[in-house]
């Protein structure tokens, strides 16, 4: 292990030039005038993996954007890791927000700046660099298979149906992902409970043309007034959504796992400072940690209606919409909430207005086991890098292909992620610490190292 | 007056077509780069009110758009009659709405289609056609001056000053306008009330930055929720207003005043109809008619915030916005209902966000007397030339300008209207029937003579 730590500090400067070689391709996948780029990233994953030692090396066409494969079995009887990520990134508007260009990727203050550096371009190249650095030491413990999409940020929509027709190669006793965050530089943690998502776009017709207010106002239902009461009607004082049905699959955590979740180092002052708000909102009985990591959620994702220029216009309009997306936690499914929604919001409408909803893209929520060898293999991996054993966190966000995995392979996963919640993914300055990036390729010889022990003691 | 009238039936192709000059040019006071179109338009005016055989015609300069004034003093002893009026449009947009262009006007079934065709170029060319017919043979009754403003789309700024300058050649007896509706061509009426209004936009902040609503939602105040809920709480369960001491002004009418009100034809299954929904609302014990005539309103016009594009974003975003419109009635005024909501809206933000009000343009309701000389000859007029007595009605919208003249020149308005609710003014596709420009032209020289008559008399 000594030999592969010392092979990874003497590379740091060629795995950084090869990752800003990466960082350097647009592959924005939402975007097709992209698709060119999204291809070139494909095949340099391929390569990469080629050069790092990995064998049966394919770029796989889906009808959307293909998978990279890739594997390394040095012994069938060793247990097999296999490991997963996105080479796609975000697209980069607004592009006048970045201090530098988002694909011209700079270093400021320790950090990569570059759309994708840590999502998940960033945390899927220490994994081929940790590899590479385990093979050319003779040290890669058991085996690892490969697998890196280039549609995550669209919803894995080919990757379900790519992993049934290739459950034989997909072989193996843990899912390995690094594309979540740890608390602080130095307060490692790993995921466990990622929640799912329904969202959904609504739309409240009145009248059938945009009316003059002066001539019609205080006679017809105007559709925002009917959108916003109806809105305001899906929570409760307590901040508890009216939606009949809507905890009834939530899973409630014991008050042992709610003391532990607790214990995650959180400063409500610095959280409030942080976004420039007076006071924190979120359903009574519940602390900031526990309505963001295990509890469902309601949030209205934007609104529009009637006139939104400069100026006044008296107009009484014919429709209003809004997006909505819900978060769910175990045991609450997309189909379930997503059902359950259309039919309450359909029957609060009130008469006088037409209400429509259309659904958009949802995810399963999941929870990772704790006691698993796989997570104890995380843990003291982390537990040695960084000195300090690791947190078991709730993430708010949604990997829908979690919950694929453990359905299509039966599989379980591990999140060990390296980024920062303030890495700013998704947004202008996108970032990846230099730390990180390092801290990463020296933790997952380690993981695989504990995975392979471990298993063969169990 | 037979005369009179048979001069107007004989010049009916003229009169049009040089109506159709005036409507050719885009006087759309709104936009800068349309400046020299309106003082072209102006230009027009002008010149049809000397040919008219006005005198003192002047085009006034004002800080905005001119006002043109004009008059015809044939005897001071006598009452005079003051006809205001506009020669600006609203803007055209979206012009790709528009059957034929807007400022092309063309007669279809009998309706001349262009912008500012009913509001209020053809209704101020009514006045000018009927003042040339009165002279040309030579039966005006009583004195005239005519001022015809540019600013009227965009708030008449600069008319109060304008007027207050010119207090001593707008010496008169009454203000004439045509710039309302009639029930329906064979159904005349007057508007005896005018609706205020008070429009203000309000802002909602919560987080300094958008969030990632699967990390920070269920947590934080939601901007979007927040006015959501505020608006719905602006309004209880007998969709009265909420906003305390916002109906202590408000003038109660009569049981039989309101019995008169809704004498005024309306056919409820046809006005759901026409507007595609399948029942109206409002407030408690208060028929359409009244909702719409003689009680004030909160109405949104405009509400945006997050993400409005297509798909889906999980934004959880820092600010929302709403524009909000209210109708006053009399004795209800602009600035105590600005400054009330204002109060109001700002007491019940919760903690979490902050809330900026600002207001917009505003308006004071009128109502004008329905036993004055000048209301009796209008109606006789009227009775005259559609056969009918017309209705007194209460309109909808506002025109602040009846409640400047109220307060600077001491003199009550008729507003003698010739359009229909359904001439989509301010709309695409704005038109004006030929039958009621030249039912305009026709009965402007009789409430003259019925005015001249009915002063001497009284």
């Amino acid at each position: 292990m000594e030999q592969t730590l010392a092979f990874v500090k003497s590379n740091e400067n060629r795995f950084l030039e090869e990752l800003f070689e990466l960082l350097r391709i647009p592959s924005v996948s939402a975007d097709t005038k992209y698709k060119p780029e999204v291809a070139r990233a494909a095949e340099f994953i391929r390569t990469s993996l080629e050069k790092a030692g990995a064998e049966k090396v394919e770029i796989c066409p889906t009808s959307g954007h293909p998978i990279v494969y890739g594997e390394k079995i040095i012994d069938p009887k060793l247990p097999t890791v296999i490991v997963y990520g996105h080479y796609d990134v975000q697209p980069a508007d607004p592009v006048n927000l970045w201090t530098t260009p988002p694909f011209e990727p700079q270093v400021r203050d320790g950090k990569i700046y570059a759309r994708g550096s840590c999502d998940d371009k960033g945390q899927v190249f220490m994994h081929i660099k940790a590899f590479e650095s385990m093979m050319k030491t003779n040290s890669l413990p058991c085996n690892v298979r490969f697998m890196i999409e280039g549609e995550e940020e669209v919803g894995s929509s080919n990757l379900g149906a790519w992993v049934r027709e290739n459950k034989n190669r997909l072989k193996g006793d843990v899912i390995l992902i690094s594309d979540t965050s740890i608390v602080a530089n130095d307060t490692p943690s790993i995921e466990v409970g990622l929640r799912g998502l329904s969202y959904v776009q609504v739309e409240v017709t009145g009248p059938n043309r945009d009316l003059h207010s002066g001539v019609y106002g205080g006679a017809v239902s105007n559709p925002i007034q009917v959108l916003c009461d109806m809105i305001a009607s899906m929570k409760d004082k307590e901040n508890r959504i009216t939606i009949p049905g809507f905890y009834d699959d939530v899973l409630e955590l014991t008050s042992d796992e709610r003391i532990e979740l607790n214990k995650t180092p959180f400063n409500l002052n610095e959280y409030k400072k942080d976004l420039g708000i007076d006071e924190v909102r979120g359903e009574t009985g519940y602390t900031t940690l526990e309505r963001t990591g295990i509890r469902p959620t309601f949030e209205l994702n934007g609104i529009w209606g009637g006139y939104t220029g400069e100026g006044s216009k008296t107009v009484l309009p014919s429709q209003a919409f809004a997006k909505i997306s819900m978060r769910l936690v175990p045991h609450q499914t997309t189909d379930k909430i997503t059902e359950i929604f259309t039919k309450h919001f359909t029957s609060i409408a009130p008469k006088g207005v037409k209400v429509k909803v259309t659904p958009h893209h949802g995810g399963e929520p999941v929870v990772t086991p704790t006691d698993s060898v796989a997570f104890k293999a995380a843990s003291k991996a982390m537990e040695t890098t960084f000195g300090k054993k690791p947190i078991p966190t709730r993430g708010g966000g949604s990997i829908p292909i979690v919950a694929l995995f453990e359905k299509e392979l039966g599989l379980k996963s591990v999140l060990m992620g390296f980024g920062l919640d303030s890495d700013l993914i998704h947004s202008p300055n996108e970032h990846y610490g230099i730390f990180n990036f390092m801290k990463g390729i020296e933790t997952i010889p380690l993981f695989f190292k504990n995975f392979a022990d471990m298993s063969a003691k169990g």
